[in-house]
Formats: C-alpha cells, sequence, structure tokens
C-alpha cells in the first residue's frame, strides 16, 4: 500500500483523475466497455490464485484481530466467489448498452424535434464494508454505465480489494480504457471518506453500503447527493377478502425464508375478519418455525390459544421495528383505511405487500401505500435488482428523489435533453 | 397577515399540514384535480377587481420603498397577467394526469409481473422574488401534480400573493380537497425560509426561483434535495462544415433574441475554417445591434475589420460568463475536440448547440457535451419547458440528478415498483 500523509491531496489527486476518466468513459464505445468486462472475467480467473494469496492477509489480519467467523467468512475469496463475480462480469457485458439511447422524440410545432438522451452521470463514490466481491460489482456497473466510479471498501478486505482492483486496472488498459476510470481509495484512513463525500467538483453522487448508522452519517455530512438505503419494516397486510392458503404461503416466505435481508416482512396486518382463521394457520407455522409474534390485545388473544406459539404484548416501537429476526409484529386492522394509514405511518417506504382477493383494494394499496415497492400477492422477499429484471443492482434506494427501491444500471444514469433542428429560431 | 412570533412552532404547523395533505392528494382523483384548476381559473378572473386592490398596496408600498420601475412592473397583476394565469389553470386542467401512469410491466420467470408506477414525490417547497403569477403557477402544478406545496414569495408582493392564495384555498375547498395541499408562508420573516429547507419530515425538495447567490445559499444550508438553476453559459459552435446562413441566423437568435434568458447565448465558438466569412457577417449583425464582442486575438483580427464593431480582448474570465446582456464571448478552436473541451470546461451545462452538415460532428456533440440541453441546427433560445412541450414548466435544472432542464409535472414525481402476483414466493 502506498505510503499517504496528506489526505486532502491525495483525494483531490483521485477526484480530478476520476473527473478527467468520467469524460473518455462517456464518450467510449460500446464495444470497448464491454470488452474491459470480459477481460476482467477471464483475469479474475486466471489470477485466482494470487487473489486467494491476497485474500489470505486479510483473512490471517482479521482472525488474528478476533473478529467472529460469520465476519471472516464474509471475507473470503473463495474460487465459487471469485467464479460468481466472472460471471457477473460476462452477464453485464451482455446486457444492452444503457448509454446512448434516445427516447421520446417529438416534433414541436416550431420545427424542432425535442427528446432524451441516456448518459452517465459522470463519478459516483461507493463506500462499503466488508466483502471484497463489492469491489468487482462497482467496478462493472461503473464500465458498462460509462462512468468513473471511486471505490472505498472496508479496511479489513484491502488487500483483497487491492488485488482485485489492480485486475480492473489492468482490464480496463487492455480495452484502451483509462485505468483511472474506476480508482480504489488506497488508504484506510478514515479521513478519505470525509473528503470522499465532499467533492462536488469530482463525485456526482455517493451510494453507501453498510449499516444504518453509517448510511446516516453519509447522508448527513455529504455535500453531493446520496442513494441511500435506510432500514426496511416491510409489511404484509392480509385482507378482508382473501385465499387463506396463498396468505399463509406468502406471508410464511415473506418472513422466514431469510431473516436478514432488507425485504423480509417484519410486520403483519391482518383484517379482523380473517384474523380468527389466518392467525391460527399463522401462528402454527412461526410457531414451528420459531418466530416470536409481537402481538396487540386482539392478535395476542388468538396466538396464545395457537400451541407453543411464543406472543408477547407489542409496544409502540415495535410497529416501528426492523427485526432482522425470528420476531414479527402482528396487528388487527378494521379496515383497509386503517391497513394503509398504518404502513404509510410506521413503515420506512421499502417494501409492502397486500394478499387480497378484491380488485379495488389490490389498486388502492397499490396507489396509495407510499413505498419504493407495493405488492399484491407476492412475497416481499422479491423487492430485488435480479428479481426485477435489472440484470445488475447497485444498491436499494429508500429515497424517493432519482432512483428509488433497486438500482440498476439506469441509476447511474441521467437524461439530457436532445434538439435536433433545421435553423429554428425563437420568434 | 397573522402576527407569527414563534416561526418553529408555525412552520412544524404548516409542514404537518402538508403532509397530511399529501396524503389526500396523492389519493384523489383526476376529477377533483382538475375541477380545482378550472375553479381556480374562474375565481381568478371574477375575484379580479378585489386582486387589483390587493396588488396596489404591494405596488405603493414598493413606489414609497423607491423600487426601480422595472422591479415595480414586475410586481403588477395586471388584468392581462390575471387572464394568462388563469389560462395557465385551464391549460394544465387539460393535460393528462401525470399521476397513476403504470409502464413497463414485465412478467419474470419467476411468475411476478413487474413494472413501474407513477406517483407524487409528496411535499414541495418553492421559494420565489417578485412576481406573485408565480404564486398560481406553483399552485397549479402542485394540484396537477398531487402534491402538496409550501410557497414561499418575496415580501414585496405579500399583499398580492395572499389575495392569490385564498383563491387557491377556495377552489381546493370547492373540489372537495384538502386547503392545506397548498399553504402560503404567511410571515415575511427570513427564519421561516431557514425552516422550510431543513424539515425533511415534512418536506421533499425544494424549488428556488431567483438569483444565484439565494440559490447557492439554499442549496448549501437545504437538508432536502434541491432542484436548482443555477447560470446559463450557453455556447453556440459554428463547426467547419456549416449553412452559412442558417448559422448567422441562429447565432443572431440565440444572442440577440432576448438578453436576459438563462438560455440566451453568451459564448461563441468558431471553427478556424469558417472565422473569417462567418465572423464577417454576425460580426456586421453584432456591430449593427451594439452587441460587444469579447474575442480572443484571432477573432479579433477578423472582427476589427467589421465596421462599427464593438470589440474588446477577452479575458479568462470572459469564458466563464453569463452576461444577460449585449455582450458575447468569441473564440476560434481548430477542431471539434477543442469546442466540445472547451464547453465542457467553461460552460454551465445548461443549454449549448452545435451549428454543423457534418452527421458524425453532430452526433458526438449531443453525446459528449455534458449540458441539460444540446441542440444541433437550432437557437439555444428553446432551451423551454413550453418549447420543449412539458404543458409547464416548475423550473430548470442545471442538475444531472432526478430532474435535468427544464422541468416538468413528471419531475415532481418518482417511479414506484409494483409487483403483480399470484401467490408466488423466493426459493
Amino acid at each position: 500500500m502506498t505510503l499517504l500523509t496528506d489526505i486532502p491531496a491525495y483525494m483531490a489527486r483521485v477526484g480530478n483523475a476520476a473527473r478527467a476518466a468520467s469524460t473518455v468513459m462517456a464518450a467510449s464505445s460500446t464495444r470497448a466497455r464491454n470488452e474491459a468486462l470480459t477481460t476482467l472475467a477471464r483475469l479474475l480467473r486466471a489470477e485466482a490464485p494470487q487473489l486467494a494469496a491476497d485474500n489470505t492477509r486479510d483473512l490471517d489480519a482479521a482472525r488474528a484481530a478476533g473478529l467472529a467467523g460469520p465476519m471472516v467468512d464474509r471475507l473470503k475469496l473463495t474460487p465459487q466467489v471469485i467464479e460468481t463475480v466472472a460471471e457477473g462480469c460476462e452477464q453485464i457485458a451482455a446486457m444492452p448498452d444503457p448509454i446512448g439511447e434516445i427516447t421520446g422524440v417529438k416534433r414541436r410545432p416550431s420545427g424542432i424535434a425535442v427528446g432524451q438522451m441516456r448518459v452517465p452521470l459522470g463519478v459516483f463514490g461507493m463506500i462499503y464494508e466488508s466483502r471484497p466481491n463489492v469491489t468487482i460489482e462497482a467496478a462493472s456497473l461503473a464500465i458498462k454505465s460509462g462512468n468513473a466510479a471511486i471505490l472505498r471498501g472496508g479496511s479489513e478486505a484491502i488487500h483483497s480489494n487491492l488485488a482485485l482492483w489492480r485486475l480492473v486496472q489492468r482490464a480496463l488498459a487492455q480495452a484502451g480504457l483509462p485505468p483511472e476510470a474506476v480508482q480504489l481509495i488506497e488508504t484506510t484512513d478514515r479521513a478519505a471518506v470525509g473528503r470522499l463525500i465532499a467533492m462536488p467538483e469530482s463525485v456526482d453522487v455517493i451510494i453507501p453500503r453498510g449499516g444504518k448508522s453509517l448510511i446516516e452519517r453519509i447522508s448527513a455530512e455529504a455535500k453531493v447527493p446520496v442513494i441511500k438505503h435506510l432500514d426496511g419494516n416491510c409489511h404484509v397486510y392480509v385482507d378482508a377478502e382473501v385465499d387463506l392458503d396463498l396468505a399463509v404461503t406468502v406471508t410464511d416466505n415473506a418472513k422466514t425464508q431469510k431473516y436478514s435481508p432488507c425485504n423480509a416482512a417484519e410486520s403483519l396486518l391482518v383484517h379482523e375478519r380473517q384474523a380468527a382463521p389466518f392467525l391460527a394457520r399463522i401462528g402454527a407455522v412461526f410457531a414451528a418455525k420459531g418466530v416470536e409474534m409481537r402481538a396487540d390485545d386482539q392478535a395476542a388473544a388468538i396466538l396464545r390459544d395457537v400451541p407453543g406459539a411464543k406472543v408477547v404484548p407489542a409496544t409502540e416501537a415495535d410497529w416501528s421495528e426492523e427485526y432482522l429476526a425470528p420476531v414479527i409484529s402482528v396487528k388487527i386492522v378494521a379496515n383497509l383505511d386503517e391497513a394503509i394509514a398504518h404502513v404509510n405511518r410506521y413503515g420506512s417506504h421499502h417494501t409492502d405487500a397486500i394478499l387480497t382477493t378484491n380488485h379495488p383494494h389490490a389498486m388502492r394499496f397499490l396507489r396509495e401505500v407510499d413505498s419504493a415497492s407495493v405488492m399484491v400477492n407476492a412475497s416481499t422477499r422479491f423487492a430485488d435488482g435480479f428479481e426485477y429484471g435489472l440484470g445488475a443492482e447497485i444498491g436499494i434506494s429508500t429515497d424517493k428523489f432519482h432512483a428509488r427501491g433497486p438500482v440498476g444500471l439506469e441509476g447511474l444514469t441521467s437524461m439530457k435533453w436532445v434538439v435536433l433542428g433545421n435553423g429554428e429560431v425563437r420568434g
């Protein structure tokens, strides 16, 4: 690692290089960018042994520092992880080029034709933790979308990230693209992050991936836009008219298929008409899987009759909680209005689903629930860039501005206006 | 005007009311919102005499305070101004409803169908100066787009704005919509602006209209996204291959049709091959109209031969200047690359045009010039929401994030994901 003492000067140099490279990337050919991606895939496979050696330095340091087993596991660049990121590069190479697309060209009464062209945003900064494969994911999305990127990975993965980044630079150079299109911050000094998020002249958007406190801190201090993902307090609402089998299957999947993802359900709302039959069935499922139910009085009265059910009285705080664990809050509602109002008040505007056979109710829920993803009769676990067909996911946004929900390549672009004339002037 | 002493409490009340109203507006029918707009048009015409009386209070105060004539003129609610804003309301009512549109629904391998639905952003804050008709423009855009708005007009127009706002509230109530969907800040205390831009819980985006220093201050201090319009240093580049008649006509229009708009040309780049013939002709036009030319050495040598031409040596600062006056900077470039590099370096990323008959050059300029509007063979003066067919314009953005260039109703919306299933779960 380079010895870096003057962080402001170093970051200014990185920022200037990124800005210069972004201009070249924006004008680069589809073929060159795709070639960089397929070359990167090839290099990743060819250099797997060296990557493993560099990775070992991080793993040894992590174990020496007493990191917990799961944390060490997340650092590992196993042959399988390397194959997966290599395949990811090839998949992104095979996707259509988002850049240069011109849409909606219409001729105006003045004679000019007006449309919009998709262009790269410019430079994005990505701040992430532990898993080194994010280095390749972010680099490949930058290359495909014609942006430049400045990456800041976790300090515990620094040797792995540097090794991966060297391959990215080789791939860019071999494709005739500027190696500075993807830069990794070579110091683990935290001051570098403070600079990265405060260089509007060099960075157009920051994408943090990590815990809520990290993201809140970055959002509060950033001088550029942030595509941020805060918590996912996702709801499933079981309506008065519903297929009970479907409701049990989907609710079970939304809560228990995995507990840790942000799109797992954390709160269950049930219309009072279905409370008795539905809670008896889902209560038994949750009891069998050891899912604790934080229930309001009405729901608790029903759930306590379910053998083996772990029922705890819900407090006001439970309605806002993202458990990421085998815990779910349960509330009975009198009608659709109450369900929508509850979701909009306590939810995190991430992903919420209605389970219903009533079409007007489905349409009202879709329209009125103010969340990035709203679903009818499907598991909240589908809120994901790959499941949505984006082909790649740079992150999930809980904001409304610019990009909302799963963010793919398009989230790294903007639309500029193009005007095609024949000498028209304004009168 | 209400006596207001506790600004934080007042603004919190305004913000809460706006947030509550935004939920109702988002769920309101197209018919109700259009009815509010046509009612507003009717009220504006019916109450024109009373509006004139309230307007007189502002005009008298302005004259008493010694405001310059043009400033007083901008405050005037003449019958013609009132008719224009009333017609604007009717035009917006006649536009398609942007809200609820669902696009790109595709079925995925999992069985779910995924698309996007256009929904209101929520609450926008609008900060503007002198002209009271902006009150109606902003209110009508808020109503049509299903948003709530908090308006902060100039203190010199407070009585006119209050009178107009009362009509907006009557129109909303008559259409069965919440009057709090459009609120005007009833105090001229500047502390209210400081609160307005720092209430992310109540305001989703701020749209300032006014001088550059106002907008820079708001952008620096805002805790919510800002759709901001900074300066317009617009370029016209006359390429090596060009129709000289067209180039003279378009360049003349871009510079002289009006000097004050942000989309007027401020800088002229000319390929060296066309320098002699083109500058002789445009120099004569500018000489006749009294337009001063700040020219580099090469251009000055040609322009000084034009009878009556006002030629001044350009300094480095001239390349970045937004004159908004009968002044233009003129530079000779060796090729298209130099032209594009100059525009990207010195321009303000607002609007730039190439005049050329060479197709590859036109395409490269469109793609590589990093501006909100890029044009071929058309006057920069076309960069305008109405000219682009947006039907209405809330502002012009010089940002890349979210909305770029002229911002219409769509800039006040976001796209959320909708998922339609039949009980699908994730495996």
